[in-house]
């Protein structure tokens, strides 16, 4: 089978964990342990966040005031190189030697008129007071908004229209390479009036951009890990329920919170319906229990309503 | 054709330029209008170096306290995403909109016994005061080196052994795509105690891990662009000599400057030794000369002796 397993934040760094290295290396080898299995087995496409990352590069090129610091794309694409080389050193780490991998860079397309252009949601980076909030806009033309009572810099969360390295993905995977790629919901770029593509000061969802990779490789189950073991109707209230398997219809018909698992559950209905196959949705240690449809939420335009567990 | 091509420094940037996001892609525009001719009629492969990216990277990290900075083969890896995408991307505008690109994450294999460990020359990262140097020698294990009248961190320059990445490399250079790959001479990694492999503090040589993909890829040239226009001998004299053309024997009989031109003559050498191919060392701008000859130095088996301008 060929799987898309996209990795949320928490594989990558507890929430209050320093973002070290180090720190971040032994999460990613707990992550490792846990997909190794189905890579002995599976054609295997991993991606990842990468938000504390690019938030820590940004920390990093604003403490340091002789050189301008990088855009978002440049920062997005450094992260790519960091996260891609830890998952694939501690993947390749338990995997036979000679199992190839690769981690491929990853440009994704959006398009100029998207509306989150005009409507920037994508909250990025440190808080900060009012008034350097304030000043941060003027100065460098960025949007701010409330987080709490301080505020943070936000960014247009554009739909992913295009991964331009989708062949050379194709072609890995067809020789049986493990690929990491479209980290941090790739990088994203836009064409220019002169037809030349370049970086654009966004974010694109990780997840919307994994689905967009698992829908065009024709895969076979597309899998997004999270910090929760399944997606819940009510969460969050004492009747909440797991959900245990549904019908992208069904899971249209509901609502989930738009920052977290909204994203997730769109993704997963859209590949459902596109490929008719089936998507989960759960936590890390039970992978491969989301793959048979034993642990998580399956999202699959096979079942009829909604099974609660 | 089939060849391999090592960016020196100054193709990303210039001496004494702000190492600002955009100094560094407008270089990397030059250099791609300088490529693209060949990439349209050859399979090409293109490394980089990093040395200033991973020194900038260094100090942001240093001047951010909150967080230990990273190690070097983490930071090696933030910079073969970094300009593996600007490279791509202003290639990519230059050529055909089907043509696919790849930027490969690489790690490559340094032995344990490699001498370099035992004496640490590579200088990376900025000039300290004696003072100054010798805390950071003591806080940080790091071995520090006099540079002039300051000194700097040296870090040892192990050979490459084996390109971990070369099946990926390969596969996709035979189905058209144009590669990079190996930036910074690639992450050094080494296998520990318990036979996982592991990030190494050291740096590989750009030219000589070039040369060894370069090999490894039966390349039909491979090609070191930098500052001057060819190898010169008795270079920085009066009588200092282009060398047009010479047998890697014949090289071998003269002395280079052991940080720059050295390993990009032993580099050549080797290639020339063991593909019977020919090697080219020159200015970016005569790339296309350089691979018929018509510029540049050429090292070839074929050569009898040392012809010079």
């Amino acid at each position: 089978m060929r799987l898309v397993i996209a990795l949320g934040g928490n594989a990558l760094l507890k929430r209050g964990e320093p973002m070290t290295a180090d720190a971040q290396r032994a999460n990613v080898r707990i992550a490792a342990r846990a997909l190794a299995p189905l890579a002995l087995h599976h054609e295997i496409v991993i991606t990842h966040g990468n938000g504390p990352q690019v938030g820590l590069l940004a920390l990093q090129g604003a403490a340091y005031q002789e050189v301008e610091a990088y855009p978002l794309d440049v920062l997005g694409a450094q992260t790519e190189g960091m996260i891609g080389y830890l998952i694939e050193q501690e993947l390749g780490n338990l995997l036979p030697p000679d199992k190839p991998f690769a981690t491929i860079l990853t440009q994704i397309e959006v398009d100029r008129d998207d509306p989150a252009f005009r409507d920037p949601t994508k909250p990025i980076g440190p808080l900060y007071e009012k008034h350097e909030a304030e000043r941060l806009a003027a100065d460098k033309g960025w949007s701010v908004a409330p987080d709490g009572d301080k505020f943070r810099r936000v960014v247009p969360s554009p739909r992913p229209k295009r991964v331009f390295e989708i062949r050379p993905i194709r072609w890995l995977l067809e020789q049986g390479c493990l690929v990491i790629c479209a980290g941090g919901g790739g990088i994203p770029t836009m064409y220019d009036k002169d037809g030349k593509l370049r970086g654009v000061e966004a974010v694109i969802d990780k997840d919307r951009a994994s689905g967009l990779l698992a829908r065009v490789l024709d895969a076979d189950s597309f899998i997004m890990l999270t910090d929760a073991d399944a997606v819940y109707s009510d969460w969050g209230v004492p009747h909440q329920r797991q959900i245990r398997r549904a019908s992208p219809q069904a899971m249209r018909e509901m609502s989930f919170a738009a920052g977290s698992m909204g994203p997730k559950v769109e993704a997963a209905c859209e590949f459902a319906e596109v490929t008719r196959n089936s998507s989960g949705i759960g936590s890390l240690v039970d992978v491969e229990a989301i793959l048979t449809g034993r642990a998580g939420t399956t999202v699959t335009a096979e079942a009829e309503g909604i099974d609660l567990a």
